[in-house]
């Protein structure tokens, strides 16, 4: 844990918040905070600061937050991943969240099985605390928002642009010649990227159409193919360094 | 499986293979091949070409191999991996060899635990097997060598200089600020890349102190700090694209 996570009702007006469970053990057992010490905190959607112990015992630990530094910006790297299987997606969520993404949007597409949908792993009660691990891993707030789609069709023509507006849109697939990286450096760092990354066997031929028709660009990820669960990894940490470099470039 | 892969002592000395078990099940039951079907296919640590199914039985797949083209180069970069712990390391395994590796160096660290070593996941047995399934998936035959050190003082005073010679040296770590992609983007692209990465807890100063004192340049991934299995693949993908980019401008 590099940051602990406090929801925004759990502080008191002037901050003073009192946790059980989970984040007072790791507190307690992990760290071994004493009355005094100070911890790296954020509040969820919120300021990242730090929080002053003011007391451990065997119920709880008592600590006093105050914020340091306004809310990160929400990351500015969107996903449409066509929905993985459930032992994947399981491990996916706290990476996800890790490396940093805004909103993710699961859907369906032709080479995904339906009961996949029905998985725990799909579920906000997997999903949250798993997300509220990797922002804590990676030292964020940000709660990655996110929406599961049982159509592709009614996603790409009907959702895209009110969800996503005017951002840059990739979609990955090993079909394409056109690096990720390159396409993404290319990007205005002021426009959000949308990552759309098919299932396992890959969109199908009508499905890349369709995202082509709705303005997509192809891009792949050179001749290695990858599983979907590392090309996730892999794509979001190239996106993030692509764009961290067209920054540094406008900067000079 | 993009890629069928085959033992060189499978061959007979015309190409021809006998194939029964797990291979020829993918061959009969997923990919329904029929004789006069040709799959791409190649020999490991060999050359690359495509397979002639001749027949297709109850028993196996008989199929002629026919090189196409030379055997593909050793991925430029090596692994310096403090031993994670099993079931993350049986995860890992294809991932590495998906994302190219020329040698896995696993090894001890202090704040690794000692029954790691004695894991399935850290066998021949559990490691060939997955290091092929990722072969096969990145279409690569190049077997990554793996080793296992008990001891991470001899391996980099006594060992390192031979096993990976004048090899560039990075150091990954949340304590650099450094960034990995630039630095690996400064590497001439000859010079093969040498990635050092930390148990879940990271390196000691001890250790950095060590690797530093045998010519390791410490670099980061970025503010957000990753889980390590998460950062073995974002580190990989950014090594192999940083080096692609500078071999892209060497070209010009």
């Amino acid at each position: 844990m590099n940051l602990l996570l406090l929801e925004p009702g759990e502080l008191s007006p002037d901050g003073e918040v009192a946790l059980t469970g989970d984040r007072a053990r790791h507190l307690r057992d992990v760290l071994r905070v004493e009355a005094g010490r100070e911890v790296r905190a954020g509040v969820l959607d919120g300021p990242i600061g730090s929080a002053e112990v003011l007391s451990v015992d065997g119920h709880g630990v008592r600590l006093r937050f105050s914020a340091r530094r306004d809310p990160p910006e929400r990351p500015a790297v969107d996903l449409l991943l066509a929905m993985p299987r459930p032992k994947v997606l399981k491990r996916l969520w706290s990476a996800i969240a890790a490396l940093g993404v805004g909103r993710v949007m699961l859907t369906n597409a032709e080479r995904v099985e339906r009961y996949y949908f029905d998985s725990h792993a799909a579920q906000p009660v997997t999903w949250r605390p798993r997300l509220l691990e990797g922002l804590a891993q990676a030292r964020d707030t940000r709660v990655p928002v996110v929406e599961v789609h049982r159509s592709l069709k009614i996603l790409v023509e009907d959702r895209l642009d009110d969800a996503v507006g005017d951002a840059r849109r990739l979609l990955a697939d090993p079909a394409y010649a056109r690096l990720v990286f390159d396409v993404a450096r290319a990007t205005p760092p002021d426009q959000r990227v949308l990552l759309a990354l098919g299932p396992e066997g890959g969109w199908t031929p009508y499905e890349r159409d369709l995202f082509e028709r709705h303005g997509f660009v192809g891009v792949g990820l050179g001749p290695r193919i990858l599983r979907s669960d590392t090309a996730v990894v892999a794509l979001l940490a190239l996106v993030h360094e692509a764009r961290r470099a067209a920054l540094d470039c406008q900067r000079r």
